[in-house]
């Protein structure tokens, strides 16, 4: 700690920056649970005395995580111009591109919502808004035309999309069982999530707009 | 344990099934996990030697009631025709009856899989029969026009309704924290359920049978 001081503020929060990349790491590898203090300070080569400094509990370093990743999240809803089906995909596609980066949120999110209460009620807080502002978004498409469905159906629309993006890494560990342990989900598993998103819109277009739809869903299928 | 040898194989085969049964309604009320072998014990009304002679470990009640849970299943599908879009609806509300019924199984998954490898290479093999079934099903709805769908999308299809009947009862305890402890889900909670599956069939069908479809899917709304 003597050391830290004197190194100063910048090199603290390069300190910091470490910690958090390899703890992201070591929890998609290996599944948070499965991951000590120790581990981590091994890791970022530092001292478990330096990395208390840092974060106190494993705890602390999960929720940095989880800020980086709403973070990220919050970028691409940002990012999308909203109410062209056009850019749903983009959104879905970037959505799952974030949902890989941190996946040992969405792929231990049960034993992670059980052991810190904190977590649960910030991930369910962004999932309803989540919902709330993909709702918004099939609600304008619906009433814009580009969608044949009821402001009903654009909210449920709305609901399976991210039940089936927040699960779609559980779905694919629980079928394979080698990828529960797995470090990286694999593409292809990733891009059939896609797929698998992109499909609950499809059949809510119509003519030549389903057509080119379905050209850019077919694309996220394995040859 | 010579009471029950003097009672008979009639007699054991009650204690069973009592057991079984408070067992099913202890853990859809605290989940499998807060549970332990003295709870249902005391609840069944017998001694805990008692129950170790029937039951080892809550591991084999556990694999009993999923066994239960497989026969309920394996029953609905057996009653279904197939080939017809009005089936479909029926499925889906008794397939949900049977997941209300066994709700630890569906909200407490992860934990379960954790901690019952035996428990998850069933469940595993369940899904994929029961994605396989639902496959063969749409895209049997599709071949013969009943369905708008590629055999491709109707596949796509039939992993959406698997997904989100599995992960309905864990989306709604994670949406309604309250929930996650609850007894019963919540009839509103399940209808949802439904509403939510059959609004990713709606979508594939076209003219009256859309409309005689969303009517039956309306009726799974709260007025």
């Amino acid at each position: 700690m003597a050391a830290e001081k004197g190194t100063g503020k910048r090199s603290a929060q390069r300190t910091r920056q470490r910690v958090l990349d390899v703890s992201l790491a070591l929890f998609n590898e290996l599944g948070a649970p499965n991951v000590t203090t120790n581990h981590i300070a091994d890791a970022a080569e530092i001292s478990p005395g330096n990395l208390y400094y840092h974060y106190r509990h494993k705890e602390d370093i999960v929720m940095a995580l989880y800020e980086r990743y709403e973070a990220a999240v919050g970028d691409i809803v940002g990012g999308a111009s909203g109410g062209a089906v056009d850019d749903l995909w983009l959104v879905i596609h970037l959505t799952f591109e974030v949902v890989d980066d941190f996946r040992f949120i969405h792929r231990d999110l049960s034993d992670l919502c059980t052991a810190y209460p904190a977590l649960r009620v910030r991930f369910q807080r962004g999932l309803e808004s989540g919902i709330e502002r993909m709702s918004g978004y099939c609600r304008g498409l619906a009433r814009a035309g580009e969608i044949e469905a009821s402001a009903e159906e654009a909210h449920a629309l709305a609901v399976n999309v991210s039940l089936v993006t927040t699960y779609w890494l559980n779905l694919q560990a629980l079928r394979h069982a080698s990828l529960a342990a797995m470090g990286r989900a694999g593409d292809d598993a990733l891009s059939e999530g896609v797929f698998q998103v992109l499909s609950l819109i499809t059949p809510y277009l119509r003519g030549e707009r389903q057509e080119e739809f379905r050209r850019v869903a077919r694309r996220y299928l394995p040859n």
